[in-house]
């Protein structure tokens, strides 16, 4: 069996670096080939794309939830439902074209560099993660126990990561970003292909901001915010957010301090589309985990074919 | 009578700094008030800023053009012709509350700076613009002779400019980007406020970047970018292009140099709402006009009523 990688840009349609790599490079470019990958690539979400919105109906990147995609069919179904669904139909595990990884590549306006997003803790993400960080150093941001964030596509693979680079605003393509997310792809297709001789030496501990909550902007009862996030929050995503280190700024200038827990970094401030998720940061706290031998292992037989 | 001044947020829908900082401040916020005027707010466009997005039919900002405007109403037009009508009906200078002058409030995702935006050779907007550069030191767009780009709203009453402030994402409140608002238009109300005493004086001779043209990315025969602007240009705007220096930059690293004129700089590079446009990036000529005293002229006696 030759391990085979799917490389998705566009999973929302005004993040539109990563699709324009993939449809400038063409599934031939150097950059995608590996000796021992089949690497795949897709546009997540077309439609979108064409009108440069995040999506049409609902956010394709919460559609990949199990009761979504194995609901009986239907034409009144939601586009990206459709979509979610065409994904796993011709990438899937079980597809046509079967991948058992998928790379799914985003951008963000929040100032956050070149990063990963786990979900969970499947042994195989943990592995390509960790290998990432020992090579990049970039940080990782683990998403888990949400309740209001489900059905992410990584998830509907046996080992997904998002690769997160920003800041960039929503509809422009920035050379920045593209050679930025050309370097964190580059590196995880080296990885991957690594992987799929054998399980991955790892060395240093994994460095994870586990995600503990979210912060809505402070609002009156007509729901219009009357704060906006601090100037020192801006540019300072992944580092620590201290009790009555200041948070938000009225428009007058009045500042609001942080009032919550210690020990907790931010992550994705500012990010626009999640504005009417009503999500201003995201608070995470920093966890070191020894790797696990059966981390790697995992990663490499699911490369290799092996059912344990 | 008193000089009236209308200052307008969320012309666009997704530039949410200017409207929210209006929203929050309310009419009577210390920054709005001036002895000697009376200055009167206005959002926009209320739908799009609903929506978030840049408008709802059309541009509100190229909808302002005389033909639209004088057209019998019908209510099949486009929502943003019936705005520009209402906003002209109640805040022109011969509708209901009269402002002769609007300072419209912008955003852009380019990394301008604190700007304006002069449209045409107006006597009185171009004092008002001298007497902003002289205190701040900003750079001015002259915007003229671009029948692709007409119907702008500061052109609907006798005088007008654009604040632009960049760069910031759509859809985000920056307090960095609020800050320059309200620095550029509690300047430009000083500057109104003393106007409408007497002529300002006018020392330095003012500088503008005059529009002479756009410049679209290159394209395949189906439309699709095959370059986007080079690295050196995201962060040049008001610098100049030279012949051969790098413009664009396509998707394997090849570099595309500039063929154009000399004597030119950038403005407006990789601004988000004009990727629909095709336009990647506009081009300006540098320009030094002596100020003329009928300009101060022009700007007092329009404030005062003086009809000469």
């Amino acid at each position: 069996m030759v391990a085979s990688v799917l490389v998705v840009g566009g999973t929302h349609g005004n993040e539109c670096n990563a699709p324009w790599l993939l449809q400038q490079w063409g599934p031939s470019f150097a950059a995608l080939q590996r000796p021992r990958l089949k690497v795949q690539t897709a546009l997540g979400n077309p439609r979108a794309l064409q009108c440069c919105r995040r999506y049409i109906d609902r956010d394709l990147n919460r559609s990949f939830r199990g009761d979504l995609l194995q609901a009986q069919p239907s034409p009144a179904d939601q586009w990206e439902v459709q979509r979610a669904r065409e994904l796993v139909q011709s990438f899937g595990p079980q597809g046509t074209k079967p991948c058992q990884v998928v790379i799914d590549l985003h951008s963000t306006t929040a100032a956050m560099g070149n990063s990963l997003v786990v979900y969970g803790r499947r042994p195989a993400d943990l592995a390509l993660a960790a290998a990432c960080q020992e090579r990049l150093g970039l940080p990782i941001y683990q998403h888990e126990h949400d309740p209001d964030q489900t059905g992410f596509m990584a998830e509907a693979w046996p080992c997904g990561l998002v690769l997160e680079v920003g800041p960039v605003p929503q509809g422009v393509i920035s050379p920045v970003i593209c050679q930025q997310t050309q370097l964190g792809l580059e590196t995880l297709l080296d990885l991957l292909d690594e992987a799929s001789q054998g399980p991955l030496q790892l060395r240093s501990p994994l460095r994870v901001h586990r995600h503990s909550g979210s912060l809505d902007l402070p609002r009156d009862s007509s729901g219009q915010p009357t704060a906006c996030l601090h100037p020192a929050r801006l540019k300072s995503d992944w580092t620590p957010l201290k009790p009555g280190a200041p948070l938000f700024q009225q428009g007058d200038g009045t500042v609001i301090p942080f009032s919550g827990e210690p020990d907790q970094v931010t992550v994705f401030s500012n990010e626009a589309a999640y504005q009417e998720k009503h999500i201003a940061t995201s608070l995470a706290r920093r966890v070191s985990i020894p790797c696990d031998p059966s981390w790697s292992r995992a990663l490499s037989d699911l490369l290799q074919g092996v059912d344990r």
